[in-house]
């Protein structure tokens, strides 16, 4: 982190918990969010391939992704500090002009993949398939208005 | 992931969960173990940057960002792959030779991150600072030997 400065984000305050609140370096807070996004497709990935049968389905494993799924979707939003849309990055600015419609997006991402973690303790297999692609839907409907 | 296969990993399976069973690409291994490390040096140094007042200490975000990296520190492991030695990493290919020893350090980082979040719900910033010195030793001293 090269520098952290207080300044003021108010339209930032609603993600919730203040972490957000400390501004970073545009560059460390793109990093940040991309390493973000790696381990959910890292996680999303190996679910995924658990239920298409690509590799053994296990139901202990399957549920501690799922967990640190639903930890993740927690983590991106403090990423996307102001200024930040400028840079390496593959967020579109219109994320920063939009944002209440983008974090409501990511909100919705977060009740999903809360649930996929509660459904993976203890239901069918057909039930977390189903739980997983409402999960997955609410990546790619972010990704395709919000991913350049 | 550019594929998954499944091969036999005597030497892993003493990770404990079954996550790391199942081999990925080499590549996919050291972006996600690297972006594992990114997200704990984040954390950590959002936690560092409280507790010396670089920006205010904030309880609630310090416990919030202490549980993330509890469960962040369950993560690097299962991105060692056998091979993921050769490729763009910082990784020392020591640690596939002495792999008792780097797993070992790994989960001695575990319990301090653990730790750390269990004292940062209820205790003084005096303990919590201690303890968040503990924990950032394990980093140090693993990269001291395992880090090139």
């Amino acid at each position: 982190m090269k520098k952290l400065l207080q300044v003021g984000m108010a339209g930032f305050l609603s993600v919730g918990i203040s972490m957000a609140a400390n501004a970073v370096d545009s560059e460390d807070a793109i990093e940040y969010r991309q390493a973000v996004m790696t381990l959910i497709k890292w996680n999303m990935g190996q679910m995924g391939a658990m239920l298409k049968g690509k590799i053994p389905f296990d139901a202990e494993a399957f549920a501690k992704r799922a967990a640190n799924l639903a930890v993740l979707s927690q983590m991106p939003l403090e990423g996307f500090t102001p200024g930040s849309d400028q840079g390496y990055t593959n967020a579109d600015p219109s994320i920063w002009r939009n944002w209440d419609d983008y974090n409501a997006k990511m909100v919705k991402f977060q009740q999903e993949a809360a649930k996929l973690a509660e459904v993976a303790k203890t239901a069918t297999r057909g039930e977390i398939g189903s739980q997983f692609v409402n999960t997955a839907k609410t990546c790619k409907g972010c990704h395709r208005v919000y991913k350049r």
